[in-house]
């Protein structure tokens, strides 16, 4: 969006700046955000922020969205340049550093590997072209609609799997030889979280993005990890959104991101109810609503 | 030990060399040997081979030991420097790389991390010393049995909890302020490993080195472990015993390896079943079997 005014206290923005809000506000000065990882500031976590009251009760909320003018935390914004496309940067903060942050950032894929990647929705898809970032050797899809695989080979994907007709852990296995060196989960299932570990060869690795259903326990056969696999958990992509924002918009622009391919169609706020309809059934990557 | 006699095509051995007879076998052309993970080598964990015969079937085992000559892979000895004193080095293939390798190799503790050591019996005091090279800011020992925490601290360990006698994972999150960045499980139960990946804070690490049950899984909170935590399996030290057995004797000799230390006693072959008896009742770090 665009910044209509500052309050007190707030440096580095001006009105007319055009900024992405970040799903992780930032303070900059907690341990996890000295360390590189203010997707995890701690004093965001522990300490929401309610900037909202209704009859008197605060009212607490992420990120504003689905508005056309809301109040933001100037820790959530980052600033980008003048030039930058508002109706496809908005895809940056959430599902594209997501899934490329959770290949470039966290597990850090090193060129010519293979992955597997559990999930071709809006984040699953983004994980492909984290893949193709990192000169990925083998790129699998695994999905259970066709829809989604085709999407997945627009993205850059290598290597097809409907795990609706096939068992995927069986055919990544054939596929790369004896397991994959990386396997992305991004649908938040257990069940997959488990595919994905058995599909990692000896070495190999398995990132959990998908969100997982709370209280609920992932496993992996302590045998089969001792033979020095990893399984790890990815959040938000390890985004560092001052920094990865701003190269996600220059490699945009070089045409080595995509970001309308993601865009099955816009709509006008009003069909809100209609776009969230098409994404439950699987029908599109992903609606953006736009204001005119 | 010190070679007798070589047998025909076998290059870089000559009798009278000292070597150390490695865990791992290791054929040197495999995917993982050519990929600096020859603890894993394909070859010799596919193909067990058997160099000797009763009654005119195979006898198979991995490494000879507790006995005074026998037959050993080419492949699985590493030839180390004439002042080598095997009566020490001896610990090294197994015990020393396992839970030196663990640290420095496998989970690459940078310098100032925090980590807690679940297990404080001859590997577990390894992972310690590894440490301590690693130049660890807190090094948190957690046994059941006093003597060994005492062995922990002799080893370098700078923070002490019986787990007998209160909860390990509230200890080291009050010790470190809310989580130790690595923990490493090094007794072989899927509920201390929980307690290990329970134990590490956000962005932390927990490492498993102790054998896990056949068959057994291992498990973790889905959330907690999207929190950018990662379980991973460190097998044999991620061992590399051509290059790492070389380095540990040079620090041996620098007086930064401890190995006399780990050593509780020498016994004579004939007492080997004393020797395994101290060891299950866990009155030693290691005995040493000597052949006069």
């Amino acid at each position: 969006g665009v910044v209509r005014a500052v309050g007190e206290g707030v440096r580095n923005f001006a009105p007319g700046d055009k900024i992405i809000l970040s799903l992780d506000a930032m303070c900059g000065s907690c341990r996890n955000c000295s360390n590189g990882r203010p997707a995890l500031c701690e004093t965001h976590r522990m300490e929401p922020v309610s900037r909202y009251r209704q009859n008197g009760e605060p009212i607490y909320h992420v990120r504003p969205t689905f508005v056309e003018q809301t109040l933001a935390l100037a820790d959530a914004c980052v600033k980008v340049p003048d030039d930058t496309q508002l109706e496809q940067a908005c895809l940056i903060s959430c599902g594209v550093i997501t899934g490329i942050g959770a290949v470039v950032n966290r597990a850090q894929v090193e060129t010519g590997a293979s992955m597997a990647v559990f999930g071709c929705g809006g984040v699953g898809l983004n994980v492909i072209q984290g893949g193709v970032l990192a000169a990925a050797g083998k790129i699998i899809a695994v999905d259970t609609v066709d829809y989604k695989l085709e999407l997945a080979e627009q993205m850059g994907a290598t290597h097809f799997v409907n795990s609706a007709k096939e068992d995927p852990v069986q055919r990544i296995i054939e596929i790369t030889g004896g397991g994959a060196d990386y396997a992305f989960e991004v649908v938040g299932f257990p069940a997959i979280v488990r595919q994905a570990i058995d599909s990692v060869r000896m070495t190999g690795t398995a990132v959990v993005v998908g969100v997982q259903p709370t209280g609920q326990d992932v496993s992996v056969e302590g045998w089969h990890l001792l033979e020095d696999r990893t399984l790890m958990g990815a959040f938000h992509g390890a985004a560092r959104p001052r920094v990865d924002f701003l190269w996600i918009l220059d490699l945009y622009k070089q045409g080595k991101i995509k970001l309308d391919e993601l865009i099955s169609r816009y709509r006008p706020l009003d069909e809100i109810n209609e776009a969230f309809a098409d994404m439950k059934a699987g029908k599109v990557a992903r609606s953006v609503l736009v204001f005119d």
